[in-house]
């Protein structure tokens, strides 16, 4: 049996009852550790769970899925996801593999932080589709997420932005001189998502494009969510550009808000905002009563 | 210390480790039952946290809620939520209530239908808004979703269909009559769901604003999501209508898809189709690479 397991989203006793049970049973242990993170180490859920855990990243589980689904149609292989098993692409691509080879498959899922970003206080249902936000360079600059936050904006909706970690990357050059040596890991913060968010709309507006969001839009910044150190901070787009310190280390997410936000969604953030009468202005202004 | 605690979507054993630690020393335990439910028992929850659960129905939690905060300035008093706790409006109304009462909160997330569904096969990236349906009756047949599933479709998005559940709900009679007497439990299934969709599409039609889908849109329905018995349909919303007896017993939701559709999206979900030729023949021709 193949087992998806969803970690949840912080520390080791975030797993289920049931997927914490599960993982002792299983002869080997996998844990996808490229689409996200938990915040404590491998070697601390090796002995949470009494096994060794084999960390899978991009490379082994896009092109050596064999080796995972190895003799699972007569062993239990467990495949360990930092939050619900079915959040990232990947999973399911390993899924349709594994029915090609008749394994039997079971899921347990955990919290998402597509669902547990409502512990900002904003309302899932009030949600439209989700985007990710890499980090830019110099020349790469993927601004396909405009149109998108567009969409939702043009009904009203919120955007939950999910930030981009590099783990096990290599710099340009050891990758040409194939040399294994990988860069210190990196985790976009809420403060350098905001910049790039405004760096496009320049960019747009340049263009003729614009107006999809400006620096006084109102945005929530949100860290280590569902951890014991999880924060919030709540804010223009231009505030949250410096973020930085108040929100602390990572993961980060951000949701930019939509204007079809009920009034207690607006009583629960305001709480967390760096300057409320800054946003009790612009709500307002912009936001209450307006669909 | 306010507990907010999350049992993800089937049985005991989906709480977390760390919210059943937090359960089994919390001073008081309620239990939300009113905007979902657990496929388990409240003794078995009882025997699993060795404490006594108080259910909480909405009339407790939307006009007796300073029962539940009673002294928790001072006492841990765990509020359980099937699912995650940020699923349902109520329970931020519960924490506004709390921070005024100066009352410390800490929450546990745990799977979330509005993720978990990811199970489909269907990516969460490409869910716009999410609605809920509620049982029509003769005289109220409420179509506000019908705007929501049309903005979703329009830019191409899945939505998320959450079926009602009517638990501790009185007849006009006895309401009228003031006696409490309640009635059986009804759980909404994905065919109630379908009919009363294709119901309002029709009367939509007749005033002329029709068109959002039809018979033949395609559509996959979930039964006990992240439990055991876990079950899929994916078919027409005509043939979904008769769906009952393939997905069982409660809890029911449904997925409406998009035509953003990524072609993985279909290798998954067209492995649970009613009828794979149908599939394939919609598939091609109103999905595949439209925008």
């Amino acid at each position: 049996m193949l087992y998806l397991i969803g970690l949840g989203l912080s520390d080791e006793t975030d797993i289920t009852v049931k997927g914490l049970e599960t993982v002792k049973k299983c002869s080997r242990v996998y844990l996808e550790a490229y689409t996200s993170i938990l915040l404590v180490d491998k070697t601390i859920l090796e002995k949470y769970y009494g096994r060794d855990v084999i960390i899978a990243d991009r490379e082994m589980v896009e092109s050596a899925s064999d080796e995972i689904l190895n003799d699972a149609q007569n062993v239990d292989v467990a495949f360990l996801v930092v939050g619900d098993p079915f959040g990232a692409t990947t999973h399911t691509d390993l899924v349709l593999r594994a029915r090609d080879l008749e394994i039997p498959i079971s899921t347990i899922p955990n919290a998402s932080i597509m669902s547990a970003i409502g512990a900002t206080g904003l309302q899932l249902y009030n949600f439209g589709q989700t985007i990710s936000m890499v980090f830019f360079t110099d020349s790469w600059k993927p601004a396909s997420f405009y149109d998108r936050v567009r969409e939702n904006r043009n009904i009203g909706l919120h955007t939950l932005v999910l930030l981009d970690i590099k783990v096990k990357e290599q710099s340009l050059e050891n990758m040409a001189r194939g040399r294994k040596v990988y860069e210190p890991p990196r985790y976009m913060t809420v403060a350098q998502c905001a910049q790039q968010m405004l760096e496009i709309e320049e960019l747009k507006k340049e263009a003729g494009e614009g107006g999809v969001y400006d620096e006084e839009s109102l945005a929530v910044g949100a860290a280590r969510v569902g951890g014991k150190t999880e924060k919030f901070v709540s804010g223009t787009l231009k505030q949250l550009c410096d973020s930085d310190e108040i929100l602390g280390g990572p993961l980060h997410s951000m949701v930019l808000l939509g204007r079809r936000t009920h009034e207690l969604e607006s009583d629960y953030v305001r709480e967390f905002a760096v300057d409320k009468e800054c946003w009790d202005r612009i709500w307002k202004r912009d936001y209450e009563g307006k669909q």
